[in-house]
């Protein structure tokens, strides 16, 4: 979290701790009433009892009625779980698809390249085969079907490919789909008979001029009926977006087209699961269903949400172009979600230094900067790169005045360590 | 939850949600402390924010100072992770322990039976072999040493035996383990090479004239350095207690004597894990630190504590009571935990008719008390017990009133239920 948090939420969260708030005066009506709303869906009227393993069904339909709004399209509170963040429905949901065998039979699961790591650490504590497709940097992390093909095709000899995941808009990438991507993206699944993930837990984060986020959801309604049987799963969250409450564990999925096995395997676990936190199912119905315009809630609410969604902005654009215009230094408009993931040069001094040393060359690079400006990033060799690229990963949360510094710093860094490596 | 929350904590958890608060007179100077404290050591001073994967640092040593007052033995703050509840700590230290491995070399794990489903479901998720060890019902569910001999070299023709789960005190069974019986668990579990499970998130639910509650930590210290490698892992939770917090899904794990091997695959899931939900570690820091005699919430505080443990106490007696006063019903007394898990008698002509619909002949006795009473309770089966037995799960929370009326209705069924179906 670097932003501020949004008063309507925690007020709700307050009261709903302690209920005898709701006598005092201090509290919006509609937050009060929101209290009761959900506290009157809790077992016992408290958010201290277990709720089903699906999560609380009133909040459940409030998921419902927030897809529907923003598809146009029918949503099911049936199809929606509950997840304590977005990370816990994925990797709940891969466990779920994963097949036992082995050699070919082992499930193969495609991702892209650079990805969040949480997609290769689940695939690898499941024991299923991780296939990579490369997202295209020259060309704003685009990504291309022909590629997603290619990597599939090779796969074939490995594994049973099971599972496309798509990162919409991208982490570390930033990149948002255009609809006739994600409509050739879906085709290009039903094809190949994969289910595919939709991680769009950026869906509020898009600042690029003309970029616009499309729901997988919509895109696959749009195709018409012979689409009705495809394997959809969507994830959302509360940790990003302007709400950005990480620390307490909200999220959903929505899953569609499920085959009745699957559907099976999904309630098992989930009756071992007992439920996600009542808390962060909360948040998850103000993310879904925030104040409307006659709440008296509404003004300070709009505000401060366009208050953070602008200042990301800003920001977006400020890291962006602060990066691509160092030398030896090339970024990628970020259109979208919380990061910049720039290629940097390093000098062969410094790579066969790494190497020695049994290192990235990228860990190199960012282990220096943060020693001598304490400034730290993620190196891209944690996401994935392609062989003899090199990229960082720096989240744009910084406040402005700092990342003015930031930058700044950065730049001197940079040169310094091209200075230090060079031939 | 069946039980009221204890005002201190919801009173540490509102003002979290909504520092304004801290600015109102109407809360007590130690919740304001406390919550100072804790978000002083949250990043950004906030609850929205990503914990360490461990959680937060001082809670785990305010974890560390509860066990070394609890034990009078030396805790590491290094040794515990803050998880959902305890639930997720054992899913997540299970899955370190599995060894792949197929035949003979797949991981064995020991449980009782009866157990909590938690265990059976875990160990089929993650492929390992189940080993059954039975609770001796006819001596107060106690845990026979030789029994668990038993099932371990019976087990070694299909599996290796890895690890040992013990429940204490027990769930369904609610047996409390005696000073000794530990002793001898541990030992055994040291000879046979096991890693060993102590699941006491019932700790502070002891209700037996003269039984205590003895921590396999305190009683494995206690056997003194020879023991200094053997590898423990013991769980708690919010959800228990006296503080009942179910649905905000906070809990700890202490783990002992791991080798590297197993210390290097938790962190590395750990890493791929985030936190556990912020809000959860804050309930747990005050389960393991609540108000102190002298603090101005203290007088309040010890009031309620007492009123929900003293209530427990009562209802477990009167639970065991009635249940083991009805004929065809034999019930050991509940020692602690929260629930009965009485023996009934089934007519054959009850159970040839379950027989006749698939169904477990419990089952079909919970379905018809359930229909006919409203009453819900879980069929033994659930749970396991010995072939040709039957039982159910009755929680002990429902409030005194409502249970003697509930016990009557029961009664009158069961004597129903035996005329129906007799020869």
């Amino acid at each position: 979290m670097g932003q501020q948090p949004i008063t309507f939420i925690r007020q709700v969260l307050a009261i709903c701790m302690d209920p005898s708030l709701l006598d005092s005066s201090q509290y919006p009506q509609d937050v009060k009433d929101r209290v009761r709303k959900v506290l009157g869906a809790c077992g016992g009227g408290s958010v201290g009892a277990y709720t089903h393993s699906s999560g609380i069904e009133l909040v459940r339909q409030d998921v419902a009625k927030y897809i529907e709004r923003r598809d146009g399209y029918p949503s099911n509170a049936s199809d929606i779980s509950l997840t304590g963040g977005a990370s816990e429905g994925v990797k709940e949901m891969m466990k779920c698809l994963q097949t036992g065998g082995s050699g070919k039979d082992r499930a193969g699961v495609m991702i892209p390249i650079p990805q969040y790591p949480l997609y290769s650490a689940t695939i690898s504590e499941l024991g299923a085969y991780q296939i990579n497709y490369y997202l295209d940097e020259d060309n704003g992390w685009a990504l291309d079907i022909k590629e997603l093909k290619r990597s599939v095709d090779e796969a074939r000899d490995h594994c049973d490919p099971k599972l496309l995941c798509v990162i919409n808009p991208g982490n570390p990438t930033g990149q948002v789909l255009s609809y006739e991507n994600i409509k050739a993206v879906i085709q290009f699944a039903k094809e190949e008979g994969l289910f595919l993930f939709a991680d769009e837990v950026y869906q509020d984060n898009v600042y690029a001029q003309g970029a616009k986020f499309h729901s997988f959801k919509k895109v696959l309604r749009d195709l018409g009926e012979e689409y009705n049987d495809f394997q959809l799963a969507s994830f959302h969250s509360c940790s990003k977006g302007y709400t950005g409450e990480c620390g307490i564990r909200g999220g959903y999925v929505e899953v569609l087209g499920l085959d009745e096995d699957v559907r099976y395997q999904i309630t098992k676990l989930g009756s071992a699961r007992l439920c996600s936190t009542s808390i962060g199912q909360i948040v998850m119905d103000c993310v879904v269903n925030p104040p409307k315009e006659g709440d008296e809630s509404y003004p300070l609410f709009i505000k401060e949400k366009n208050v953070v969604l602008g200042s990301l902005k800003e920001r977006s654009r400020m890291v962006a172009e602060a990066f691509d215009s160092i030398d030896g230094i090339k970024c990628n408009e970020v259109m979208g979600a919380m990061y910049a993931f720039p290629q940097i040069n390093i000098p062969q001094k410094a790579i066969e230094k790494a190497k020695l040393r049994g290192e990235e060359p990228d860990f190199l690079y960012c282990m220096e900067l943060l020693e001598e400006t304490g400034i730290c990033v993620v190196p891209g060799s944690g996401f994935g790169q392609r062989e003899g690229t090199y990229h960082f990963r720096m989240t744009i949360l910084p406040p402005t005045d700092k990342l003015k510094i930031l930058l700044q710093q950065f730049k001197e860094f940079h040169e310094k360590f091209q200075q230090k490596y060079k031939d």
